[in-house]
């Protein structure tokens, strides 16, 4: 694996590029160290991308990649890809002793080349844990990552979106047990985004005000908050579509990660850690989940869209999930078992 | 139970209504018989219906329902509410030794009275079976079954929308294994056949076509064409969005069931069971799926909209499923790991 060209962004978490031998990168971030290596913009160009095909009744793209069907599937502890490389065994994708927070390409992207891309985020070496038992201390640094990885891939001339996410749990279908999260770099925004970019550039146009700072104004201490320190807020949303949904956002507005100053992202990293130990008290097991950050596309919605981080776990209680099927599959209506007031107050009292 | 008032509305299935003593009505529908009864329009008006709250970002309708949480979960068979009532045994939801094809009112709806309906279709007593291992005939019953309920419902004052669909297997969230669908009638049209509304709208005004039409005149015979008799089509659309999605539609253009002639709705049935026994020969068991039937709301989009009834398979593989997770349920982009030709080459093969 060779190192990157030089380069320095700055910032209090270091950075170190590497290359593998099939050309996808691998980024190591680690306290104290300094910024080195560029990213390899398109490093990953020879390998096989997502076919995207038009669906012309909701218009919007599917992605097909046929090759995801060989992906990893469940492998025992001893042999996760995500650990790093214990000495004499087996190569992991990471092929250190140990790391802090690494992020390197998809093996089975979606999205690459100049089509996109595909990161995984882990979290930290350790392989039994979760985001949620970190330290704020290390939540704030995976802030840092983020925000880097967003800054570089919005760069990226193949990508339009960058988002940013986590799947948790196997009845989400995980199938890499390691604390991880991704990042897809979308060669299109995204249906969901195109939407709420839609919505919120109508109530400017309507009211000259951000929508979200709106619903905001009206959560804060309200009966649906769930928790905040003044800067960034956590609350179940009125017209929540999962039982125990909540969203979390900046008070002041921001479009997306990187307008965040140091001690936006302190809190973010504060408030996401007391989510995340909430959630995983509410059953007295870790709570399964779908994280998705919704912020402006690179370049578009800087005035009227507003980050937030949006959590959806599928429990409608302990031992019963809430199943996407026919309503909110086919019809696109989505109901829901449980009052937003309620599941709030539930999460509020498990501080 | 008591019988409702006189009435007849023709066709070759017989239809009896009693209300049960909650208030809720059971249609009884067997071959030969007369129409006897009208369907009181607001039999459930004292039933909860659910709490229709405003999605502002998303711009949709959300309907919590928090009684849906005690709904009858996986009964043991001898206790299955959709079967025919047990002389000397408990009374189910039919309160008869045996019936043909059977609608009644959801007893934990999300929709009721002024409001909406949530009707429950038992398609067979019969319990250990599927609609797929159903005769031809039967489906025809079904289809004219499915056709009564939508013009009652079209015509009832709270429902703008009538969706039929079922859901089919324990990993779709099933909690009932009768075979058996649903019809909502929502309140509101919902955002999926919005946007196809709006498609098909905006294909209309370029072109001056049906969008499905010239969707389908592409599909004929060609590499992702599943089963048809010239009438019905199902094939595999090129943006499935889930690897074993199947659409059913009609050649000749029609935007809702009550547009079918007597050979159409015959074909209907044909090719609908044509496919349901290629699924539960696919990987030689029952295959779960959520049915989706798309048709024109009551008086919108008649010239443009095409009635077509869409399958989604959750599996991916005989033992794995594709969970809808980050990509799909945060930002709305389908990923899929497999080509529409590819599976739909499986399904032909199949016949």
């Amino acid at each position: 694996m060779g190192e990157g060209g030089d380069g320095s962004v700055g910032g209090r978490l270091g950075r170190r590029v590497l290359v593998k031998p099939d050309g996808r990168y691998l980024l190591l971030f680690e306290p104290g160290g300094s910024r080195q290596g560029r990213v390899p913009e398109e490093a990953s160009r020879s390998r096989g991308a997502g076919e995207l095909r038009w669906h012309p009744l909701l218009r919007e793209w599917v992605t097909v990649a046929p090759w995801r069907q060989e992906r990893t599937y469940h492998p025992p502890p001893e042999h996760c890809p995500l650990c790093p490389t214990r000495p004499g065994g087996l190569e992991t994708e990471i092929p250190l002793p140990d790391y802090h927070i690494a992020v390197f390409e998809n093996r089975f992207p979606a999205y690459a080349g100049r089509q996109g891309r595909c990161e995984v985020v882990c979290y930290t070496s350790a392989h039994r844990t979760s985001l949620g038992a970190q330290s704020v201390d290390h939540a704030r640094d995976l802030v840092e990552v983020w925000r880097d990885r967003v800054e570089d891939l919005s760069r990226s001339p193949g990508v339009r979106y960058v988002y940013v996410f986590e799947n948790r749990g196997e009845v989400i279908g995980v199938t890499l047990h390691h604390p991880h999260g991704q990042i897809y770099g979308y060669p299109f925004v995204p249906p969901v985004i195109e939407r709420e970019l839609a919505s919120s550039a109508a109530y400017l146009r309507r009211t000259r005000r951000c929508l979200y700072c709106d619903l905001l104004a009206e959560e804060i201490g309200g009966p649906r908050t769930v928790a905040g320190d003044g800067r960034w807020l956590a609350f179940v949303p009125p017209f929540a579509r999962w039982p125990y949904e909540v969203h979390l956002a900046p008070l002041a507005h921001a479009g997306g990660l990187t307008e965040l100053g140091p001690e936006e992202s302190d809190s973010l990293a504060r408030v996401l850690i007391d989510l995340l130990r909430r959630y995983d008290r509410l059953f007295r097991r870790p709570l399964p989940y779908v994280m998705a950050m919704h912020q402006r596309p690179p370049g578009r919605g800087g005035s009227h869209y507003h980050l937030h981080i949006e959590f959806y776990p599928p429990n409608r209680s302990a031992d019963r999930l809430k199943y996407l099927a026919g309503s909110e599959l086919g019809a696109g209506a989505f109901l829901v078992d449980a009052r937003a007031e309620d599941t709030a107050r539930e999460l509020r009292g498990l501080g």
